[in-house]
């Protein structure tokens, strides 16, 4: 079940995201990230394949996108804060820059 | 060639646009909709196509989307305001609604 993180379960789980840039903001209690791409057309394919693990997973980014830039912020929205989905979806997209 | 519309032609070609919910914000200078869709996949589907247009016409909008939602800025960065490029692709954007 999803559950909402104490303090040091959250350190864990996001500490190897802060390293690709990742950041917990704790007073909106999201996680999020800005990627840069080449283009629009690299950054809305980035979003595409984002969209199918969210659906998948049932669990869906607040993002936006202004050409070449993407800003992601992650939160659960049933839970009223950050939960292990967050972290998984968060890797996920680091995955499919490589 | 793509121009900064005066005040009158800006009017008149976005009157057509206001009737569809879309805004204008002199502030910004920004032509501005939020779109409601039945959920996750329908909103980035409309997103998928729209951004084939956006592309296409190299004239990309600012936005977000947050579950079912789609909240989209037009303006001309480059012109530094609103251009006839923003309403003809506004225009698209309702056209691809229906």
């Amino acid at each position: 079940m999803t559950e909402l993180l104490s303090p040091s379960v959250r350190e864990t789980l996001f500490e190897p995201l802060y390293a690709t840039g990742w950041t917990y903001d704790a007073e909106t209690d999201v996680l999020q990230k800005d990627f840069t791409f080449q283009d629009f057309t690299e950054a809305f394919a980035f979003m595409t394949r984002a969209a199918m693990w969210a659906e998948k997973w049932d669990h869906h980014p607040d993002w936006s996108n202004c050409y070449n830039r993407v800003t992601v912020a992650l939160t659960t929205h049933d839970m009223g804060g950050v939960t292990s989905l967050d972290a998984k979806l968060a890797r996920k997209m680091d995955q499919l820059l490589t």
